[in-house]
């Protein structure tokens, strides 16, 4: 089949890489369209080691197993069932655990991939593919309301006008908080208010008084910005991954009383919801599509300063 | 009076210290015992600024105000009580406020010492002076249960056996959790076991095993073993102040989802209730007593390795 192929930090595309076997308990999915994450990027920059298929947000068609037929989109953790994780409710932290497109298993930017079955989730009929394509990144953004209450009135700060804080930003301003995203890019701050949340300049953040900061930049000097935004036993939310080390000073997160908390997989089925009752538009972020023959240009495009999603239709021909 | 001085790192025993005159709403204490703290130590190397009496750890007697002749001991910041913070139950974070023998207010390495009349909690009548002296450093211990909830059963891992260490130890061992406690003084972890605490090697430290981590070392490497020891998902709770900043590897924090919680001041209440049970004996934890006199010597004897809490007698004669 073809395929997006990465191997030391070079992307190819390849048409001998063999159609997944998937093993029982596994479905062989053909992918109709696939996303490209911030993760993926790194992936090519070597902050992660990964070998193979890249892409870990997709909407795809069952060709065999138990949801053959059905549209599905998948969460990417394949977990093993019996480790302690999996054994206390945490199971996308299996110790066992294979990644979509990231550890260990081959991804999306591909005609097919193969997930467990007990991953798919089938798609609303009503959902276009380019919207429900959106499941896993939304379901990360819901993970922040698994982890932390948000109440109706709390003031809210996303750092990072990133595909990231646009998805987080949506899911936060449902829930009634007082939210108003931190980022410098003007196109991206107009597409936030078009949705009705405001956009505030970095410098224009008040200190110590925000309830929530939720950081979506991956960049130290937007945890910094998180961080000085938040009032005494205030919560700071990681939602990105950082390349190296942070400094922090620990001793005001301690004189302060701050909850500081990583957060990473969410859950599909209330994000799948989102979408099929229109709470959430996603589309507005889409800047521009390929073909999956073309989805090394793809992967350059997605990198340019302001663009937001990149998707690669895997349905393409050749 | 006399009382022990601080200023530019330097401790003086100083006779010509005026008594404190009590605003409206401020009771004058007499004070007959004061605990010497890791902070007290710090503030001596210069690690935050302050000049004048330290010491916020004490029990007196009320010489003038609504508790007159009680037995007494004082929660340490003095507050507004019209901030953001006040007005929202966190008042141990008033923007105002000034703390006891560490910002704006003289403590308590003094024949007296000035409160709000609220900050005081009347000391039941059986407890000894050298028992209920532990009442603020207690209490810190019991904030930790006030922000997460620790439950029989859950493995936790307090790091560092020193004053902190013992008391947070000896509170959490109370919830029925699997409590362990690292250090690497035989002689402190010989009185935690006495106390029917497990104590641990560093190096015997099951990697992603513990729920809950309370780091009560303020070293840096005292953290990594935390950070090392817990689970996905798992609460690192931050109880020390650190000179300097921390490194951490953010990336893993977003990953594993850890919480990390700093944890400063807590509940007067039921620290005077448990040791009026004598649920917690701190006694053991006692190296030395010194008269007020002394109080330069006092602290030269707190920072000897292997020493634990160090009191000062204030009722002693000059």
């Amino acid at each position: 089949m073809r395929a997006l192929w990465l191997e030391n930090r070079r992307l190819t595309l390849r048409d001998d890489v063999p159609v997944p076997e998937p093993p029982p308990g596994e479905a062989l999915v053909r992918v109709l369209l696939a996303g490209i994450c911030n993760t993926d990027v790194e992936l090519t920059r070597g902050y992660y080691h990964y070998a193979g298929i890249p892409g870990h947000e997709f909407i795809g068609v069952v060709e065999q197993g138990p949801l053959q037929g059905q549209r599905v989109v998948g969460e990417i953790n394949a977990v093993c069932g019996h480790c302690d994780s999996c054994r206390n409710g945490r199971s996308t932290h299996c110790e066992n655990r294979n990644v979509l497109g990231i550890i260990g298993r081959d991804g999306a930017f591909a005609e097919y991939l193969a997930l467990p079955a007990a991953n798919l989730h089938v798609v609303p009929d009503e959902l276009p593919h380019e919207v429900a394509v959106f499941a896993e990144p939304l379901a990360a953004a819901l993970e922040i309301q698994e982890q932390i209450p948000v109440r109706r009135g709390d003031r809210v700060l996303v750092v990072g006008d990133g595909k990231l804080g646009q998805l987080v930003a949506r899911t936060l301003a449902l829930t009634g908080c007082r939210i108003a995203v931190a980022g410098k890019h003007v196109e991206k701050l107009r597409i936030l208010e078009q949705a009705g949340i405001p956009a505030i300049d970095a410098e224009a953040v008040e200190p110590r008084s925000f309830d929530i900061a939720v950081e979506c930049s991956g960049a130290a000097h937007g945890f910094a910005l998180a961080r000085k935004a938040l009032r005494p036993r205030g919560t700071l939310v990681m939602k990105s991954t950082y390349a190296g080390d942070l400094t922090v000073n620990a001793s005001s997160l301690v004189v302060d009383e701050i909850m500081l908390i990583g957060s990473r997989c969410g859950p599909f089925a209330p994000a799948l919801r989102l979408l099929a009752e229109g709470k959430i538009d996603p589309t507005p972020l889409i800047h521009a599509r390929y073909p999956l023959d073309d989805a090394v240009s793809a992967f350059e495009h997605a990198q340019r300063p302001g663009v937001l999603k990149v998707l690669v239709d895997c349905t393409s021909e050749p």
